[in-house]
Parts: C-alpha cells; sequence; structure tokens
C-alpha cells in the first residue's frame, strides 16, 4: 500500500492509471487514519461533496452522513466502539468516468463488514460515495456450507426426539412455556425473510399471519394479479428461484414458493393468527401481545416487536354517502375476488394505479363493461421499458452474465445515496419518455393525466417517497389508451343505488365498485395494535423527507423508521417489496441478534420525528 | 491441434508434458477419423483395455463397450447416425500418474452432449475411458436463464385464464379431455426428478402416487430415519439444497423438501392415487392403466408406461408358521410407526441391514429390551468413514471448494466403467478396515457376522450388484457391539403366540416382531400392474451380472433395465437413491422426449435377459 501522506491516484509500469492499486492506497490511508483515531485525517480522505451511507457496521444504524462534516461527526460517535480494521478489496478495483470504484471488506470490534467506495479525484483520490454494511458477527456466524447442522443425530440416546418432533414441541410451546425474544406480526415475504435470518441466527423467534396458510397475502388477491418485478429482483435469502422461474412470477405461483420456503427455512410460524392488543412494560422489559390463533386467544411475551404487515397490510376503504344504498357488489381492491362473476356488467374501478389498471384489464378480458376513475396523475412506466433502462444494469440475465449477482445487485443499489439518486434515476425516464413517446401521446389523445414524479425522477423515487402514484404497465395501459376501459376525472361525490356520481355531477352506472384507493399508513397500523401515544412517538413510516408530494420534508436521508432503531424502543419496523424483504432483513437481523446476545449497540444518530401519521 | 497422424504426447515450450494439448491432439484425430467415416482409425485411439461408456448420445441406450472390438461395434452401429462434430475441450486438461483428464463437450446430428476423457500412454495417448453424455436436444432445449418463460402474459387478451386455473385445468384433463404422453407410476424422488425434467422438456406427462402428499414417501416411515447420504450426494434438478441445509436430512424434512419442490416445479402430480393394472396395446399403440384416485376409477392411456415405484416399493414380508397366532404387534419395517409404545417392551428385529438397525437403535433409545435375529452376513461401515474415504473427493464440502459440483460429481463417477469400479472401491474400504479396526473388533466379538462385499469392494458395489446386504451405522452397531441391542443368529421357524422360535430352537419372547426383511422386486411389481409374461419379457430389474450374491452373471455391464430402453417396448423402470434420480432422470427425459417430438431413435445393443423375477 502507498506510504504517502496525501491520497494519490497510482498508475502502473507504463504510466496507466491503476485503480487497485489507488483504492488500496486509499484504504490504506484510511485505516491508518481511523487506527489512529485521526479523525481529521480520515475526514480529510472524503470529497467536498461526499456521502458515506453506513448500515450497522458503524452506526448501529441505517444513516447516511453527507460531506466532511457529516464524516467527521460519524466517527467521532462511532470509532471508539467500532474499532475497524482489516481494510481489504476483495477483487480488482474498476475505473470508469474518473471514479474508482472498489470492493472491499473490514472487521469491526464485534463483526465482519463489507462495503463499495467510489474515488473521485479532487486533489487525489478522495471518497464520493463509501458504503459499509455488517454481514455477521464475531462468534455468531450462520451455520452454512462446512458448518451446517448435521441433522440427523448419530450415536444412540435414550429418548431421543426426532426432528419433527422438535420442531412441533418448538412451535407449540410459545405462549406457554417459552416466550419468543422476537414476535413478528405480519407473515408476508418480509416477515419470512426475516423469520429465515433470525432461525439461521438462532434467535427464538416466532412470525404470526392473519392468513390460513403462508403465501395466502398473494393467493387472496385479485385472480390476474403477478409480480411487476422481474425475478432477479424477487430473490429471498438463502434459496433463489432456480433458472427456469418465470420473469414475472403469478400470484399463486409466488404463494406457493413463500409457503414452501417457509417450510424449508423452518420458519415458527403461526398461520391463522391475529395480534389484537399489544403493549410494553419497562418494568418488566417486555410486550404483552395478545394474539387470536384459529380463534383461541393466547398472551406471547416478546422482547422485540417487528411489525411486518406491509405497506399493502391495511386496506384504505374511503366512505362516500350512499355507499349503504348501493346495491351491486363494492369492495377494497384487496378483497376483488377477480372478475368471473362479472362478464357484461358495469364496472367502475375508483383510482388509477396498478392495482386499479390490473383490475380493470381483467375485468375488460372478461367482457366487463368497465370505467376508471382517476382521482390524481399517476406515472406509468412500461414494463419492458422499466426492465431495460430501469433494471436492467442491476437485475437481469443480462447483469447476471457481467457477474452482477444479486447480492452485488443489492449493495451497489444500496450505495447510491438516497439524496441524489435521483440524479441516476432521471436520465432512465428521459429515455423512456423517448423510446415510448407514442405510447405516452396516445394516454394523453385519450385524455389521461400522466405524471413522472415532482422532479422527472420517476418509478422507483416515487416508490421510496411515497409508497404509491404509478402503474407498471404490462397491458393494461393501452386499453385506457384505445378507449377499451373508458376514463372519468375527479372525486367521487356519492354513490346512489345503481351508480357513482362524480363532483362535477357525472354520473357511472355500475354493477360493480371497486376501491382501488390504496393502503393506510403502517403507522396507523401500530396505532391500531398499539396505541395513538406510541404511534405519535413512532412517527411517519416510509418516505425520505425529500417535500416532493405526499413526503413532507426535512430531509431525513433514509426511509423512516424502517429497519432500524425507530423512538418507540423494541419495537422495529419490516416490510417493503421482494428486494427490499431481502436486503435489509439482514441488517434487523443483526441488530436483533446483537441485542439478543447483550451486545453493546450503541445508535449514533437516532432519527427525529418530524411527522406523526 | 496435432496433424500427426498417431497420437502424440504434446509438450510445451520447456518441454513439460501439456495435457491439454494432448488431449486436443487426441480429439482433432478422434474427430477426423470420425468425420471420415474411418472405423478402424477411430478404434486405434482405444487403448488395449478400454471402455467407452455412452449415455444415450451415440446408442440412445446406456450402454458400456469394451476395448477395440467394443469400440468398433459401436461406431459401426451408431457413427451414420450421430455424425458427431464439434468435440471442444470445456477447461484445461489435467494430468496425474500418467492419466490425462479432459472435459469436453460435442454434437451429434440432432443434440449436444459433454463427457470426460481419460488417456494413457500406449505408444501415444490412447483412451482409457471415454464418457459420453447427451444433455439436450437441438431445437428442444429447456427453457432457461434468458430463455426462462415470461410468466405473466403481459397484454389484454379476452378470456385469459390465470397461472393457477391453467394448472388446474391441465391437471384434472388427464383421463377425460387429454391423456399424458408419460404416466410416471411412483411419485418418490425418482418419480418427481422425472416429472420435474418432463414438464421442462414439455412433455405431456403425469406422475401418481398412492400416499396423501409428496414426500409421504418418507414421512409415513419409522421415525428415526434420516438419509445416509450427505447433502451433496442428495440434490434434485434445477434447485439445490441451500447452503444451511443439514448434511443428513431428517425423513420429515426431506419428505416438506419433496412437497415444495413438486409445486415450485409444477410437477402434474395426482396423489392419492393407485395403479391397478395396465396393459399395452400394439393397435393403438397406448397403455391402458387403470388407477384409482382418491378412490374413483379413472382409465389414463398413456403412450409410455415408467414404474418409478423404487426398489423400497413393495414390501417382502416373509411368512411364517405360527404369524397368525402371535399375540403381540407384527409389521415390515416399512409399516413400523416408531418405537413410541413399545419402552420396556420386548422386541425382536428380523433382519440386519439399514431398517434392522435403525429400528432397533430407536427400540433401545425409547427402552425397549431389544433382539435382532441375524439371517446372513452384513456389510457394516460407519458414516462418518463413508463420507471421508468413499464419497469426500466427490460429494462433499471440501469436493465443492474444489471446484467438483454436483453436476461434475455425477459425471466422474458414470465415467467410470462398471466393470473395474470394484477397483478403485476396494483401496476405500481397505482403509476404511484399518481406520476403524477397533470397532469392527467389537462387532466381531460380540459375534456379528460381517463381510466387506464377496470382493471386498463394499457398499456401493453392494448397492449397485444387490441393492441389499449393508448398513451406513449412524450410531446402532455399538448398541449391537456393547450387548445393548441383544443378537440371535439364523433363520425363524415359527412363531408362537408370544415368541420368535429360531430354526436351531432358540426362543425368542416377544412383545413386537418388526420384519427388516427387506423388498421385493422391480420386476414383481410388474408383474402385479402388468401380468407376469410381460414381467418375464422385462426380465431381472437392478444389478449388473458381476456373478457376486444375488447378482448372477453373465456379465451386462449396465444396471439391468433401470433408465433405457426395456424388452417390453414403452415400458421404462426409473429409480435408485438420490443421486440416480437426479442424474438418470436427464437421460430417461431425453429419451422419452426425443420419441415424444418422433426423432429417431435407433438403440444399438439392446440387453437381453437372462434372468427373470
Amino acid at each position: 500500500m502507498s506510504q504517502t501522506l496525501e491520497p494519490t491516484a497510482q498508475t502502473d509500469a507504463t504510466g496507466q492509471s491503476d485503480p487497485t492499486a489507488t483504492a488500496e492506497g486509499w484504504f490504506g490511508q484510511f485505516e491508518r487514519a481511523l487506527a489512529a483515531r485521526d479523525i481529521g485525517a480520515a475526514t480529510e480522505l472524503f470529497a467536498t461533496e461526499s456521502y458515506w451511507r453506513d448500515l450497522i457496521s458503524f452506526t448501529w444504524n441505517l444513516k447516511t452522513v453527507e460531506g466532511r462534516g457529516g464524516v467527521a461527526d460519524l466517527l467521532t460517535s462511532t470509532l471508539e466502539a467500532t474499532s475497524p480494521s482489516g481494510f481489504e478489496l476483495t477483487e480488482p478495483a474498476d475505473e470508469a468516468d474518473g471514479v474508482v470504484t472498489a470492493w472491499f471488506r473490514f472487521e469491526t470490534a464485534v463483526g465482519r463488514g463489507r462495503g463499495l467506495l467510489r474515488l473521485v479525484d479532487e486533489d487525489g483520490p478522495r471518497a464520493f460515495t463509501l458504503l459499509t454494511t455488517l454481514y455477521e458477527l464475531k462468534g455468531h456466524e450462520e451455520p452454512r456450507n462446512e458448518h451446517r447442522p448435521k441433522g440427523a443425530e448419530h450415536g444412540a440416546t435414550k429418548d431421543r426426539r426426532s426432528w419433527l418432533e422438535k420442531q412441533q414441541e418448538e412451535i407449540d410451546s410459545f405462549g406457554s412455556t417459552t416466550q419468543p425474544y422476537v414476535l413478528v406480526v405480519g407473515g408476508g415475504q418480509g416477515g419470512i425473510a426475516l423469520g429465515a435470518r433470525l432461525r439461521q441466527l438462532g434467535v427464538p423467534s416466532l412470525v404470526i399471519d392473519k392468513h390460513p396458510r403462508p403465501g395466502d397475502q398473494w393467493r387472496s388477491r385479485y385472480k390476474s394479479l403477478a409480480l411487476h418485478d422481474p425475478v432477479w429482483y424477487d430473490h429471498l435469502p438463502y434459496l433463489k428461484f432456480p433458472e427456469n422461474w418465470p420473469v414475472f412470477t403469478p400470484k399463486d405461483k409466488i404463494g406457493d414458493w413463500l409457503e414452501g420456503y417457509t417450510k424449508i427455512m423452518e420458519v415458527p410460524y403461526w398461520s391463522s393468527t391475529t395480534a389484537t392488543s399489544a403493549s410494553y412494560s419497562p418494568d418488566t422489559g417486555a410486550w404483552t401481545v395478545e394474539v387470536e390463533k384459529e380463534g383461541q386467544p393466547i398472551t406471547l411475551r416478546p422482547t422485540q416487536l417487528v411489525l411486518a404487515t406491509g405497506m399493502s397490510g391495511k386496506p384504505n376503504v374511503p366512505q362516500y354517502p350512499g355507499m349503504e344504498a348501493f346495491r351491486g357488489d363494492q369492495h377494497h381492491s384487496s378483497a376483488h375476488p377477480g372478475p368471473d362473476a362479472y362478464a357484461g356488467r358495469k364496472c367502475v374501478v375508483i383510482g388509477s394505479n396498478n392495482s386499479a389498471f390490473d383490475i380493470c384489464g381483467a375485468l375488460w378480458e372478461k367482457g366487463a363493461d368497465v370505467t376508471m376513475v382517476q382521482r390524481s396523475s399517476t406515472h406509468i412506466v412500461r414494463s419492458a421499458s422499466l426492465m431495460e433502462y430501469g433494471l436492467g444494469d442491476l437485475y437481469s440475465e443480462r447483469a447476471v452474465k457481467a457477474g452482477v449477482t444479486t447480492e452485488k445487485a443489492d449493495m451497489i443499489f444500496a450505495s447510491l445515496p438516497y439524496r441524489i439518486m435521483h440524479r441516476f434515476q432521471i436520465p432512465a425516464y428521459e429515455k423512456m419518455a423517448q423510446v415510448d413517446k407514442d405510447f405516452y401521446d396516445r394516454l394523453a389523445s385519450a385524455g389521461f393525466d400522466h405524471d413522472w414524479g415532482d422532479d422527472g425522477s420517476g418509478l422507483f423515487m416515487k416508490y421510496l417517497r411515497r409508497g404509491s402514484g404509478y402503474y407498471i404497465d404490462v397491458g393494461s395501459a393501452d386499453l385506457v389508451a384505445n378507449g377499451d376501459v373508458k376514463l372519468a376525472h375527479g372525486h367521487v361525490d356519492h354513490l346512489t343505488e345503481d351508480s357513482v356520481v362524480l363532483e362535477d355531477g357525472t354520473r357511472l352506472p355500475a354493477d360493480l365498485v371497486v376501491y382501488a384507493t390504496g393502503y393506510g399508513s403502517m403507522n396507523g397500523w401500530a396505532a391500531d395494535l398499539i396505541d395513538q401515544e406510541t404511534a405519535d412517538r413512532l412517527g411517519k413510516v416510509w418516505g425520505l423527507g425529500s417535500d416532493t408530494t405526499k413526503d413532507p420534508g426535512p430531509w431525513e436521508g433514509e426511509q423512516r423508521n424502517m429497519w432500524k432503531p425507530t423512538n418507540v424502543e423494541h419495537l422495529w419496523m419490516h416490510g417493503g417489496n421482494l428486494h427490499q424483504s431481502r436486503h435489509y432483513s439482514l441488517y434487523l437481523a443483526l441488530q436483533l441478534k446483537a441485542r439478543f446476545e447483550g451486545l453493546d449497540t450503541p445508535v449514533y444518530a437516532l432519527q427525529e420525528v418530524h411527522h406523526t401519521g
């Protein structure tokens, strides 16, 4: 490694720049500064505009700090306890457009980490982005490969119990002879992925879900539903989809996968179980969670409570005058059974996001007379374009062939600071606007109110900021564009016994009304389960503080309350799409494991609460 | 490639031998000889002692030919139709102990193949072993990776059916509006693996099984059962066990895996379905198979019938005088419920192979008074020693780390000709005898009648030759060695109302008698389902013709009737352990696919039938 004091770009014998030597030189200086606890020297290694994102390795938090001031602040609080060392490249560094990119590993006092560094030239190579993540705790490594369990116990032991008996005893013991350390409420992909990781980490945990079987969260939804994200984006931890798995998984098939996965990973899981109330007692250091398991009341006393009921866990059903008088069928999109009963019937779908389009399309396919009511502008991207320009570099067969495994893609994605992510997103959506110009023109001609996000940054930023306001088009947008699905605009004023009446007086005759009106907040779910005071203390869940529609400022830098310590001790929020469930469940599981093992977990810069609800 | 006419060992610039150049030179000559249809020249490239094993790529058969005469015969029959080309190394060749080993690919007129070559020096490099295998048919490649199905169908289509509806319609249609091209009777690991491959190949197929759920073949057996083979040996096609899967899978856990796998792979599978009769009509070109599905009779008319009921599909229950008078419990090992009801009771287990030991051990652990009745000598190896010396180079974490994937291990294993396999096996068992000498001495002191196979070649050869006669010790052998489980010798003469009486007059008081007496032949199962004439025409199933105990000569070179054309047209046998189910299901599936597509499949050297039963 370089012995110079100032960071220096390295060249090889032929005078070509040598990104590996440059990155190794940077890490050499960084490590020496950290070892000497010389925060000033370490800070100097960052560029004026720079971002350090840490996922629990220094901060026991998910935290992005900005600029040298942020770096200094982070190190001042965390350096002594973290005691990092052993920074090493794990493969040769790359250089493109003047940016050196380097994958690395490192250690802390308690664990092992990996990360991704980007260097720019600013009087020598300085960090533009640094991602540091913890992946395992020393002495608590997961049993894999040569450390995998033996399974059948060899030898002869009196009164041996079989694997099945032990599984059954464990799952039956919760709430009677034992208590889970972690209770995860909600057993969709989020709860299941977290449950699998906690199982591997040996943390006594229980996942509960109201549905009869794992996967019913998907099975129970409208018939035409399929994942809008492609297979490479959707893997769960430990067990990847096989090479013949379809690109866009039909909902019943992902249901089957989740059910099989739960068994394969031995996730302790109670189906048909509803949590009815929860309260935390500082005296006992435990929650009291009342649940009904197949109708029987059981009291659980976990130390940590994770809400994984999801962004789509609490249907948002609007209240309109006249709903009680309406004689046809009416239900929220989450309760829509599919189109079979509605051939030839008049159907009105309130809303114009993903569910609304999917349901309109399926109703039209069955021969219904369908009207979509657009209440506000919606962002639409064509699925193929999103795959090509939005995800293709990270999550695609092309990416896999280029060596970008799902694990690497997750790290690359995590390494892009939220503060500047829109900068990288805008060009992709400009490209889509260009290649699909005809499509957008036709939508406009049909009167559809389309937007690209407040700053033109498109779908993924909308998802991160507000979790709504878009449709990934898999065919139904054309039905609106060509008039097969009729379009109405405005808000609902009231219902009559046979129609929906909009505020402008438009009357839409209806045999069926579907409220594709989205979902209530995760904070609201916490209020229902615990109480409003606790929910207010928790604060708003999701969003970045981007000061765009439905994501008020100030800037917070990370998604509010997700996968990290909240202002309600012992309460955690988990969720998101399959990508987030996979990636962030690791950090949440390690935070819970550390607490279970009694490790010191000083949280740097616990988020402030700026918004309730 | 070398242009010399005689095969020549190649050296690099420094005079070191260059195995890659040597192998490339050999393939250059081989390909030129084959292209010129010069069978004499091709034959000259083989050593005096040589073996060419082909898995359906030249022969549409599983066939090993021996020596230059065998090679000439094979090529004379197959060369013109096969029209092989494009022989190419897929990685640099290795050299060890004077043997050059080379992985290669090639093509035939109809498909793509891969193989493994070993060259020895006999006036230049000549083939000692050649393995050629077909892995796909041109124009019928499996949809994987960039060719995977799209899943959700984008666009809008009137009267679209969902994935679930299509699955259900397909599975319900068999026997009414459609017929499977292939009917697989038996849905254990063999039937499921074959069903998965046929599904991927687009061959309309149905797997039926008598149990209520996939995996019940394992779940329904005695409680202490676990796989005796380690995880690396047990993967199924397409979806590997995850890295945290236990080494020795408990039986209920492998049951869950098989059930999940069946769903994930969309294997068309009828549970609770028994085949009651089958007959083939040359006039219609189809079988008539009567089945009972959940008690309802259905007639299926498949073109191809696969029996995958397994080597353990037909319990062999002995008939002894007095059985009807015995007042305690008595059952075959396959029906043994486990030890729970037998604490403190007197238990006699007839037999001394795997099931007998497992059941004796579990009964002892529960506190039963257990006697094992040994009727003939048994071969025992300790599990850890078998892993280390028998399987470790191919199927272990060590092997995986050395680059020996399961796929490579399967090919290496397949490349060792059965004729000389015992030569490679004997040293491993000599090693085990040495390291476990104390163990074997203690067994001998306890009076246990132990053998190492007729020629000392141990467990795997016993498995291939007769499928019985051994125990992989996971702890119960010590119970016999130290007298915790009592040992009796000889054959049963009769039962009384409360005891088992041996031929030498020994009387064993018994509350429970377990007949761990093995399983009937697969041929017997064919006789039951079809008729004796057909079973006799089929001939003995399993075994090599090694002229050792229970495997009469003459030498046949491949396992009788398994995974290849039989003398009963349209009837196929499939089975074996997880390794064989995985590996050989590929060749069986391709044979069936080729026939389904109407390809010409001339079978070289159809096996002769030397034995019935």
